[in-house]
């Protein structure tokens, strides 16, 4: 690992490899950091139905695996390093890993987010043994058998849509009264014939020793609890951005959220965000990549002085 | 063609494609308009080696061509209509066309830019004949020939390289000391050993009766004039909005492209802007794609009222 760099981008998501495309065709010395495998949220999803220029149902593997081979012919290399601190010293960036500190001129970051839990007792003890965060990598362990979803977000209504299809019984369990789902979204989940919404709703506590047996509900308006007999629970009620390490380095939105303006450039004058780790009107795919690429090109402006005229 | 729609979105380039992938997809009532053919300036493109999860070296046609099976796919009909008017009318747009006057709730515009041009006598008349706007498209015509390329952005830089490899000699004029072109772009050019840089010049006028000649240039600082015997002259500087019929409507930037912001919204606020038409930092396929995107979920939470989780 070098002791210094111009550049130094912080995750290998679509929005990291935007970057690191951008980057190499404007001829930066940089460097990528990535200590599990490229691809990001890809690798938790099943297809792809909305970047508009891959083909509808491209699966999101062979999408994940497009991106390693775009690695591989720009001949960008992966440092597998997790970034354990970030700080802002002077004019550059130190990026601390096992194996040292390295000093950027540049940084852009690039970690995206992760699953929100619901913080309840015996959650993290029984995750794998019942209690999923994805329902699309977990999904075919309930085959033919009873789970519940929770949440009321799009993400949620997909899952229980998807749900459906393998499982006998789905619950979808919110605390409000109504979904904030979009409308043809909650259409589809309420012509499946196999789920039940359950409205008003939250999930107090576990059921089961070695897999998860029950979930325990209580009504918000009444009080009223009730166990519902599950081999699985899927929690969809958000997402948190892997933004604990820049906190003292940039600004955050209150959801820890990386601030940014339009170019994506934070409060430090040479460190960008870009994609889910981003304060963004809109989380997918296209909306990732795009940032990647126009926190590039805001970094060589940075860096190069260059004008770029297109 | 319907009176009243919900949702008008104009263009099918890369951003209106995108926006309308989005607006299928959220269960909008939507009309397609473009009355050239679907891709936009991928029709002009050679090859896309930088939308990050397309394989690099893609045919932009090829890309353009996966855009049209899109839209097939998603049974979305292109209107192939030229709109002559846009107007705002208390809380719609009317759209005209030769077939008639549409209302729609609300309209994304995604007309993309066409080719600034020179501005100089005989240049309408001798393009096609040896003017030409898109190496990519044309220079093929100007094997084992000389050429001259006018610019000296990305794009002017970008041009002169390309045809270097094709023709036998390109010159590249330039009316400023310095090209705006990025560094790396610089170097690759000025590796080419048959290319020649003229510095603080312009074109004054065309010579050929049938085909272009020669091009009269002038020396901005000495006033000397010269011409340069010439088989083509591509002229790269820069790109104008299709914007006009918007210009009542909507609020233009100095140069005439849309002001939005970070949402994509336009002054009005039933009116969105994506892509090329927009006043925005980058102008690439992926960041057009990004914007179609928001664009038309903010033209869903528009029409429909519902909160996007995602």
């Amino acid at each position: 690992m070098k002791e210094s760099i111009d550049l130094a981008i912080i995750g290998a998501g679509i929005a990291g490899v935007s970057a690191s495309v951008y980057a190499k065709r404007a001829g930066l010395e940089f460097a990528l950091f990535e200590p599990k495998v490229v691809g990001g949220q890809l690798l938790l999803m099943e297809s792809v139905d909305n970047y508009t220029g891959v083909s509808l149902g491209t699966k999101a593997r062979d999408l994940a695996s497009e991106l390693s081979d775009t690695l591989k012919k720009l001949e960008i290399e992966v440092i597998p390093e997790e970034i354990s601190k970030f700080e802002v010293s002077g004019k550059q960036v130190k990026l601390h890993t096992q194996e040292g500190v390295t000093s950027a001129n540049a940084a852009i970051i690039a970690t995206g987010a992760s699953f929100r839990r619901l913080g309840i007792a015996r959650e993290g003890e029984l995750t794998g043994l019942g209690v999923s965060y994805c329902a699309i990598c977990d999904g075919f362990f309930f085959k033919n058998k009873t789970v519940a979803v929770v949440g009321g977000g799009n993400t949620a209504v997909e899952e229980a849509i998807y749900l459906s299809n393998i499982c006998s019984k789905v619950y979808l369990i919110h605390r409000r009264k109504d979904l904030r789902a979009i409308e043809y979204l909650q259409k589809e989940l309420f012509h499946k014939g196999n789920v039940e919404v359950i409205f008003d709703t939250v999930v107090e506590s576990l059921n089961g020793k070695e897999n998860l047996t029950g979930i325990n509900i209580k009504n918000v308006l009444t009080g009223k609890t009730n166990t519902l007999a599950s081999n699985g629970l899927f929690v969809a009620i958000g997402v948190i951005p892997n933004t604990c390490i820049f906190k003292d380095a940039v600004e955050l939105d209150e959801s820890g959220f990386i601030a940014t303006d339009e170019e994506m450039k934070t409060n430090c004058n040479f460190v960008w965000a870009a994609g889910d780790c981003r304060k963004r009107p809109l989380r997918q795919l296209i909306t990732a990549a795009s940032e990647g690429a126009i926190s590039a090109v805001g970094a060589y402006k940075y860096l190069k002085g260059g004008y770029i005229s297109a």
